[in-house]
C-alpha cells in the first residue's frame, strides 16, 4: 500500500433533483469530463468516474476518453490525453464502489458534498490531515450534477463537507458550478498552499 | 469607500498564446461567461470583464446578459441571473484598467496568473492578507484563456501569483482549465474556510 490514500471522484448523473426536487438523471456534458478529469490530474487523484445509468451517454463517454487515448489527441494535446486517461464510467454509485474497493484494497470512505450547511459532519482541513495520513482508507469524493443529490445518497455517505459558500465570502451566493466546485475541494483537501 | 477592496476578475481573449507560442485571439465561450460569472459571484467580487478586441463577441456576451437580466431568464433562474449581472465585456485590458478605475476611484493593482513558476511575485497568503486590510487598493485579478497571457501583459501587471500546480500536489500536472484555476485562486485569496 503506498503512503498516501488512493482519492478518487465521482460525479453523479442520478439519482439527482432538479430545481423543483424530483429526481432526474442528468446529460453528460462534455466540459464535465475534460474539466473535472484535468482538475483529479492535477490534484493526483487516481481515478475519476461518470456515473449514469444510461448506457448510451457511458459509449459516448468511452468513445471521448478512447479518441484521447488513441485517436490524433495524445499528439496534438498530450496533456489532455493524459487527464483523460484517469476518467472511467459506470452505472451506478454502487459500481464505483465495488471498481475502488477491488483496485485499492479496501472500502473507499463516501465524501459528500452538498449545499446545505446543516447536513455537514467534517471540516476542510480535518479531512485534509486525515488524507495526509500515511495508511488512511481511500476515499471517494461524490459530486452531484443539477441541484445535488438526494437526501437517500448523502445519508450513504460516511461523511459529508460543507457547502464552499460557507466558507467563500461574505455574499451567501450559493450557485457554483460543478466545474468550479470540483476544483475548490480538491484544492482545500489535496492542495499544498505553502 | 468600503472596509475591503473591491476585487474585479478580467478573462482575457487578446493577446493570448497558442500551442506553439504564438500570439491569437481565442473564441469566447458561452460556459467561460457563465462559470467565471458564478464563482465571482460567490466570492463577492465586483465585477466580471470578458476581454475580446472582436466587436461581434462583444455583442454576443451582451445579449447573453441581457437574456439573463430581461428575458425569461431571471424567473427560471434567479441565482444565474444575479451571478451574470456582474459580466461585462471590452475590448482591451487598457479599457477595463479604466473602466475600474472610474469605478473604484483608485487604479486597481493587475495580479497575473501565469502557468510559470518563476514568474511569480507574491504568494496566495499574502496577498489574501493584503485583500483583507481595509482600505487597501482595488485589485484586478488577470486570467488567460488559450495557453496563457503573454509575456508583455504579465511584466505589465503589479504582482503575478504563481501556478496553482506547484502547490496542487504531488504531481507535476499543470494543465487546469480556466474555469477551475479561476475558482481555486478565488477561493485562495477570499474564500474563509475556517
Amino acid at each position: 500500500m503506498s503512503a498516501l490514500p488512493q482519492v478518487h471522484v465521482a460525479l453523479l448523473h442520478h439519482p439527482i433533483l432538479n430545481r423543483v426536487g424530483e429526481i432526474v438523471t442528468t446529460g453528460v456534458t462534455n466540459l464535465d469530463i475534460h474539466d473535472l478529469a484535468r482538475s483529479s490530474r492535477t490534484y493526483g487523484c487516481a481515478g475519476y468516474w461518470i456515473v449514469t445509468p444510461i448506457a448510451e451517454q457511458r459509449a459516448m463517454v468511452s468513445r471521448i476518453t478512447a479518441h484521447w487515448r488513441d485517436g490524433d489527441g495524445p499528439g496534438l494535446h498530450p496533456q489532455r490525453a493524459e487527464a483523460l486517461s484517469l476518467a472511467r464510467v459506470a452505472a451506478t454509485l454502487d459500481d464505483v464502489v465495488t471498481a475502488v474497493t477491488d483496485e485499492a484494497g479496501a472500502r473507499p470512505r463516501l465524501v459528500g458534498t452538498t449545499a446545505r450547511l446543516e447536513r455537514a459532519t467534517v471540516g476542510y482541513d480535518d479531512l485534509a490531515a486525515e488524507l495526509a495520513t500515511p495508511g488512511a482508507a481511500p476515499a471517494l469524493l461524490l459530486f452531484g450534477t443539477g441541484w445535488g443529490m438526494t437526501a437517500a445518497t448523502l445519508a450513504a455517505c460516511d461523511m459529508i463537507l460543507p457547502p464552499i459558500a460557507a466558507s467563500a465570502g461574505r455574499t451567501g451566493y450559493n450557485h457554483l458550478s460543478v466545474r468550479a466546485a470540483a476544483a475548490i475541494v480538491l484544492d482545500r483537501l489535496l492542495g499544498q498552499r505553502r
